[in-house]
């Protein structure tokens, strides 16, 4: 098998390219090319047959993840499988599945989103392996380490487009941690898994240490690596500290290392993090990682917002998407309160690519800008069906627009007659 | 009468200034210079006897007005007065009663606006006087050079703390309007309205001609100047463009001259800004106005989120309040789609307290690192009751943690027994 990477790197265009390059209106040259130095990735495992593929990285449109999944207590697989068309529906570019319920339910979710997803799909194996390790032996961690592979290895049998492996977590990178303080220690599921079944047994992480299997098996599937953060900050007060930096300096090598062998790859990011230092979040991130694609969960600009924190990511996630980050994962109105609703779906979907678009209009990127302009023709227009057809969301949109005006005036019920658009056009133009 | 920056230059502390130093934990001398020098203003009209007395301005917590209202059409006055509790309830530092129903309700809705609230009331006495010109001649632009004056006695006298005065709208800014193109023209509604005065009476803006009058009337009862921005942008692609330097030119000159007559003055902004222009727009008004406190009006970052402008500019006004924005006007989900609801309120408020918030965690102001330190702690701790009573709104951080999780269980029901926190305290603590 081959991937996107080595093709393009041989000069051969794929037809995920030649998709890719339709989608964003590049040239299939430009994508190959930015294959090549590494700068974009197009996760399209051959195995996820219906696939319509996607690119992520410089130069295209900023990309929106979604993440569903089964927990412990949660409703169930149908119910996460509606969170799937809702996050479908309202413009997600890639969801995760994120289960951990149930080894039969993580492994029958996975199966079911891989054969009903058009947009790439990732995983995180870790959680499959301690979820299995617990109904085996009794606790999350005791797995060894070919299980870790297998798992790997079954995922990507699966056709999962691309994987979050925290492969920068080394035993040194956990020194650094403890020889600062934080206040919210790690915050990452699957690197607090990955640091509890390294302290336990007191050996390095395997999937740092055994990285050239992980490539392996990434490079015969074609599934993109995605360099988990476990440090990343949960906190605002922990941001790009020494812990965080450590592990993405070992990210940067690790990335190198997946380029030489062929492998696609991008780099997690932060997390809760000030205003002010997201420029040097993103910046450090594609100076050291050379260019790969940053993927950021977030960034959250304050811890406070308990039931907004779609409102908060927003807001770091556009600064973000416009200092380079390429792929925002969506944060919901029930981030670390609970399990989102399909609502809360909905809800982050919206936010994040409200987020994804601002940036890319200022940085004229991905035709948003023309939009903008059309949106505002119509509004000046008071043409309010284009308006509403153009919207980032043209259901709740002409919703809403009834909603507030029941008798379908020109104008809205805001200003009425007192309308600075009509005034204006009466007047003074 | 006095204002408080005729008391600030004379050395003369006011009741005001301790209030103000006491809930900003500043010295009442670093107040008063900043009052002084300008960059600080306290609206706060004696005749607004229920006032407590709130600071604008530089080194200070960045503040949010909420806008409420009556319009044609609307449901009236309990309708908007329903909205004042709302926005008080949740956290807004100051309200617009924005009403331009008819001349009774908007005097009525005024007057029991200044009665009940605590926190500085605004108005645009230019929908009064249009309303009232609509009632007695039939249009709106119909009324004289007095009408227009007398109606900022009136509402000085009733207690408005600051108003909105489109003074910066010369006939040579439409000049500069007119010579060049714009999508979206005038957004403002005052500004519309005084435009289209103009430009039927071809007069110049009575507003700038006899600004001197409004200065009186201003120090008079020590009402507050809020700069209009009659050309701000009203979509990303007419952003600071040559109409909107050129207004904000004249107001920094109008600035000067209401400082030279002890007048306590804030600028308005806009409006649509792409996010790259943001720093620019608060800089360049920060370096014209001399420091004069900045009141944006969002900034929307993107024309396309219909429904979800209270996002947009939460993206934008944490932006701009990190450069140095004071105080921003909340936008609420119905922006450009009708008038708000008391729900829409409630979201507006609490989306432009985020951005504020996220703001001042970032310049370091107002002990909001301190609180987002504090919250997160209880999250380490995984103290739900001490997480609630500190997020930004208790109530309904309350309410979507026992609606995802009916167990009451230590862990959210996202992770549940993989807890990050708990894996990370428990092996590698």
């Amino acid at each position: 098998m081959t991937t996107q990477r080595l093709q393009a790197l041989a000069g051969c265009e794929t037809a995920e390219m030649r998709r890719v390059a339709e989608r964003e209106s590049v040239t299939t040259a430009v994508l190959m090319n930015a294959l090549a130095e590494g700068s974009v990735v197009i996760p399209a495992n051959p195995r996820h047959k219906m696939l319509d593929a996607q690119g992520i990285g410089s130069a295209l449109r900023t990309k929106v993840n979604a993440n569903i999944g089964t927990s412990i207590g949660s409703p169930g697989i149908e119910y996460e499988m509606k969170k799937l068309s809702t996050a479908l529906e309202a413009g997600a570019d890639a969801v995760m599945d994120l289960s951990s319920s149930n080894t039969d339910d993580i492994i029958e979710m996975r199966r079911r989103v891989v054969a009903l997803s058009p947009v790439p799909v990732g995983t995180v194996p870790v959680y499959e392996v301690a979820v299995q390790a617990r109904e085996k032996q009794g606790r999350a961690i005791d797995f060894g380490i070919d299980d870790l592979f297998r798992a790997v290895q079954r995922q990507a049998e699966d056709g999962v487009d691309f994987i979050t492996v925290h492969c920068g977590l080394t035993r040194e990178a956990v020194e650094r941690l403890k020889n600062q303080t934080r206040v919210a220690g790690i915050v990452s599921r699957g690197g607090a898994l990955i640091a509890a079944w390294m302290c336990h047994n007191r050996k390095e992480n395997p999937l740092y240490e055994y990285y050239d299997r992980l490539l392996e098996i990434a490079r015969e599937y074609d599934v993109t690596l995605s360099l988990g953060d476990a440090l990343r900050p949960g906190c605002t007060a922990d941001a790009t500290d020494r812990a965080q930096m450590q592990e993405l300096i070992i990210l940067g090598e690790l990335v190198q290392r997946a380029w030489d062998k062929g492998v696609q790859v991008m780099v997690e990011g932060p997390g809760h993090v000030p205003l002010d230092q997201i420029e040097t979040n993103v910046r450090i991130q594609k100076s050291v990682c050379r260019d790969a694609p940053f993927y950021v969960l977030g960034p959250l600009v304050t811890d406070i917002a308990l039931g907004y924190d779609h409102i908060t990511s927003a807001i770091g996630g556009a600064l973000a998407a416009y200092y380079g980050a390429d792929f925002l994962c969506y944060v919901t109105p029930s981030e670390h309160l609970g399990l989102p609703t399909p609502r809360d779906v909905r809800q982050g979907v919206i936010a994040s690519r409200i987020a994804a678009h601002a940036a890319d209009v200022a940085r004229r990127v991905g035709g948003a800008c023309e939009r903008d302009h059309a949106l505002s023709e119509a509004r000046r227009n008071l043409d309010w069906k284009t308006q509403v057809e153009m919207a980032i969301d043209p259901v709740r949109a002409r919703q809403m627009r009834r909603a507030r005006n029941p008798e379908y005036t020109d104008e809205c019920s805001m200003c009425g007659e007192y309308c600075a658009l009509r005034v204006f056009r009466q007047y003074v133009e």
